[in-house]
């Protein structure tokens, strides 16, 4: 059968490895694509010494492979939001399918981007743009194809899983191991786009759209770093059972969707506690299926080439056919502005569990205070740990709460923290129990 | 569009979920399949109460689906060998495209079926048939594609799994366990099929198929069951830093594939160890994603439902296009007997690690003639542990080998069985180390 000829734009460490998997398994992809998948031109700025281009066609021209009517499938592995969105919106007008690993370019110029490619009748796919080699965008979408998804939650940031798996395995500060993080190339020189929770909320974004089937709203996902995640932290949650994880978590609820992206303590008997360094996992939860999980590596070279390749099969079977038809399908099937009754809940209304940590003037009637505003806001208490007091000096007092409404939340730790009994800003950090085992 | 017509043959535990949630989350389903999808009959043997069938055409005579003009989809979901394999044969025969949860049918008839639905241009589909509703012969299939297979290694029998993890959190015998999982319905009144690891053989055998484009062969699947796994075991592996799991393995190697169903040591951090109850999960390495896993229900009512629906959107997508492409694709990508120059090993020819325990009368000399034995064959030890010796006692000593080869493993046990300072059988538990971490 006709080879699906290809075009990567980018040699870098994701072009790079769809390189070399394309190439080293072709037999096995042609197997299964069901024709050969065939590198017709590589645009590159540099060469990579990991990649043997001897008889390939190459550029330094990303748009040349966009106008080539020799490519069937161009893909972007560039990265960064305006050339690639230029590039993809060229590619798409010429005809050409288009895969990529760019999670920012498709959570944030995503709606725009499958517009257009609706339009002219060709695919965009983005497995990889996703927790890299794991296929939870083809699990979510087709494998649990038959589920109403009650919610979703996820590893889904490598770097800041290192950072957090160091801290408590080492007992090191955030700044001490994200230095070693930049040193190994596990972080970026500037690491905000990881620890910040830029990365994961452009995933979260891309997850919960195909989860509920609404358009890509990234603007609207709330997004909180680990940068402030103190070691204590990390040890106070372990003696009440938890691991702090970087979570991106999405819900259906009554009222709308949420979206958010911030610390998380979680039961240490979870497998998403035992998710350890730079691997990524997310946990799903479908009404009829209960919760799956799906783990695996979340970047690196091949394995997220891995992703882009199963993309590319997905590609090269559909054109074989009438592709029209799976154009929504593959894309995305929430093209429009239309959220289905489901808006993203502000970050108030959303519905957790919390734990905080006040230091205290070490005086009777402080604790019964704090019980007392947090009662008033109708928030219960799950445990209450507090610490021994060295004469004059101030204690630390830990709490868990019940769930409760995020704006009741903000109100009762606002009065806490103006109580002249305690001192500086109180420290809170979400619970969720994401039970597994349902 | 025109809605795909499905027949439902059987309204048991599997066919009642898939009833359930093909009625519920209809306009999901139709939503993501692009075109209703609707029961059009329904064959039953009796009522399932948790079922309203108003206005649903039903039947007794399950031939009646296959053989009725109005149906696209013969869902089969019966279980057994016989009708089942009959009844999806006329239904191929009649054009008509089959879904199927029986693990037994496509293991034993699998290449039979596969063979008449390639004839006939019809898709067979079985995602249901292993690990529920977890998606993992799409992730294998198509999320892998790119990937050669190095090994799928996984907890595929979740009443193996219950009494391996109640043995061990309860400390309890093998038979209480039973029998409780007996009462609570988790394992069937003659639980052979479980417990032998006769149902994890015929998960394992689609596995490999699909993982290395090879037949299916579970008459050359080596299966053993976990009736002799003691709590004593379980013990020591504990201590040594091991779980007792109950796994089905497949590995390529340079000389054929392994493919194996036994009782295992793992390490305990392994994400694999900390999937308890009735859950299954299986690991996946890919050559170029590396370590993968899949977490969920592997039974259950409306998680195999899951898995069918699943399989209904995949044919109702395809038959929407030119559906004689995908068949074998969708189907089975190993049709006929090419093995592809990869024999299934016999199990004397398998490579692993070993947890020996054996009883000896304490005297001096005895371990040495044990190490002489196993250093002859080329094992090597990794741990010993020889308990305290109690006055005229026999003494238990537990040993943990190197990896090496079944026969001579074999051979060494033969021996040592037959020194004069051993009581009875040595019990022999293999060891996998399945690093995810890779």
């Amino acid at each position: 059968m006709k080879p699906v000829r290809v075009g990567i734009c980018g040699l870098g460490t994701v072009g790079g490895g769809t390189f070399n998997v394309l190439t080293r398994n072709a037999d096995e992809i042609a197997r299964r694509a069901g024709r050969p998948i065939v590198i017709e031109q590589v645009a590159l700025r540099s060469t990579n010494p990991e990649c043997d281009l001897t008889g390939i066609k190459t550029t330094n021209d990303v748009f040349e492979v966009a106008r080539n009517p020799d490519i069937d499938v161009l893909v972007e592995v560039l990265g960064g939001y305006d050339v690639p969105r230029e590039l993809v919106l060229t590619a798409i007008a010429n005809g050409k399918h288009v895969v990529t690993a760019n999670k920012a370019l498709i959570a944030v110029h995503g709606n725009e981007i499958f517009q257009a490619a609706h339009e002219q009748g060709v695919i965009v796919a983005f497995e990889a743009a996703v927790a890299g080699g794991i296929p939870v965008i083809k699990s979510l979408r087709e494998g649990l194809g038959a589920n109403r998804i009650e919610w979703v939650a996820g590893i889904i940031n490598g770097t800041g899983n290192y950072i957090l798996t160091h801290m408590r395995s080492e007992g090191r500060a955030f700044e001490d191991v994200l230095a070693e993080a930049q040193a190994l190339g596990y972080a970026e020189a500037d690491p905000t786009f990881d620890v910040e929770g830029i990365d994961a909320a452009h995933k979260l974004t891309i997850l919960a759209s195909i989860a509920y089937g609404v358009p890509l709203q990234f603007e609207k996902a709330y997004t909180e770093g680990i940068s402030r995640v103190t070691f204590d932290d990390v040890e106070q949650a372990d003696n009440l059972g938890y691991v702090i994880k970087h979570l991106g978590i999405s819900k259906r609820t009554e009222h709308g969707l949420e979206l958010r992206v911030h610390p998380t303590l979680i039961p240490k008997e979870r497998l998403l506690a035992n998710v350890h360094g730079v691997k990524n996992a997310i946990a799903i939860m479908g009404d009829a299926v209960g919760p799956t999980l799906y783990y695996g590596a979340g970047a690196g070279s091949e394995p997220t080439a891995s992703a882009v390749v199963a993309d590319l099969l997905d590609v090269a079977r559909d054109i074989a056919t009438d592709h029209h038809y799976r154009v929504p399908y593959l894309a995305f099937s929430g093209i429009g502005d239309d959220d289905g009754g489901m808006p993203i809940l502000p970050m108030e209304d959303i519905v957790t569990a919390y734990y905080l940590r006040l230091l205290a003037v070490d005086r009777p009637g402080v604790l019964a205070r704090v019980a007392t505003i947090l009662s008033e806001q109708g928030i219960s208490i799950e445990a209450l740990v507090q610490k021994e007091a060295t004469e004059g000096e101030l204690v630390p007092i830990i709490l868990l709460t019940h769930r409760c409404r995020e704006k009741h939340m903000n109100e009762a730790i606002r009065q806490i923290e103006s109580m002249a009994d305690i001192a500086g800003p109180v420290t809170r950090i979400r619970v969720e129990s994401l039970d597994e085992q349902e």
